[in-house]
């Protein structure tokens, strides 16, 4: 006859405990600092990512800036709707991955005179969170010196939060890094004959 | 005198072939449809990402209706800020974790009353994104039945995406999908003391 409540009781005493140890767990994470988070890998997700956390910032009334590394194109969703937020400051520094534009001179050019604005958003404490987007590849193909972009990284406003995409993330920002998220490719649609899809992968 | 020159010219040459491989996959991949996309693993950033999305499709002049089957809270950044856009439908159907609610029969219950509004929007063929946050954990539970959540999720409108995140992801949803990508744990800040941080984890 009792069986019922004890089994209800049991449950219960059993989520107190489990609640007792998330608890102490979150008290024990008492640090505030702006964070730099990392997402790398070769699945999908990167810059969408980065842009849900843009959304976070904005409900907050953060501001945010977005550089964008590669991206060459301006008709993507996620620019026509954050570039219309008032707290956000959009650049599209990129002109496209190597393969159309072609010339690897102009390339560097771009990618240095990307860095130097980036650099722009990491001196001004006005700006809570900077999402470099895709800067792992101007990093990787050495056209932005990684030092230089490290320290200008470790030089930023203590709480301005940093995220940086792109896929084979240079093992020196992961270790500077306070978050690093590997998005793995477990199946993509376009690999079966799926087009970009507007509102999912642009 | 010439090696630049070769130089210049045999990389693009060379970015040239790589253009046309790359191309010839994009044309190749020429269907639309409505997809299913899994975040699923033990990383940071399965529902910023759906997030993300939804900020592309809402620059697209798409509609959206996200429900969250877990989260209890209501004072995060994206919701502040989503719940704000004409064109996003938002509900928070969980109550929180089993560790905070700790009453299983109420959960169970929640849950499906909770499954039969998500329903509600695989069958309106007007809204273009449903976003099913942290729905692997009712149905890892076996709070909400797999076989018809699945049943409804192919009964949806063709041309419907539909982001499905949380832990664990069930087999059967990654191979009912189009696109699963696993966020993998690499580091998180939160493990070294530093607490969820506003406009990043909230």
């Amino acid at each position: 006859m009792n069986e019922t409540p004890n089994r209800e009781q049991r449950y219960r005493q059993r989520m107190q405990r489990k609640k007792e140890i998330i608890d102490a767990a979150i008290a024990k994470a008492d640090q505030e600092k702006g964070l730099l988070l990392i997402h790398t890998g070769n699945g999908k997700g990167k810059s969408s990512a980065a842009f849900g956390m843009v959304v976070r910032a904005l409900g907050h009334g953060m501001r945010v800036a977005v550089a964008q590394f590669i991206k060459g194109r301006s008709d993507t969703g996620e620019e026509a709707f954050l570039r219309q937020q008032p707290d956000v400051t959009w650049l599209v520094l990129g002109e496209g991955f190597t393969w159309d534009t072609q010339d690897l001179a102009h390339d560097i050019e771009t990618a240095q005179r990307g860095w130097s604005m980036a650099r722009g958003f990491l001196q001004d404490p006005s700006i809570d969170l900077v999402v470099l987007d895709e800067l792992t590849y101007p990093v990787s193909y050495g056209w932005i010196d990684l030092a230089f972009a490290l320290e200008d990284l470790k030089k930023r406003p203590a709480m301005q939060h940093v995220i940086i995409t792109g896929r084979n993330a240079p093992k020196a920002f992961c270790e500077a890094a306070d978050t690093v998220t590997e998005f793995c490719n477990v199946k993509h649609a376009f690999y079966s004959g799926i087009k970009a899809q507007r509102g999912i992968d642009l």
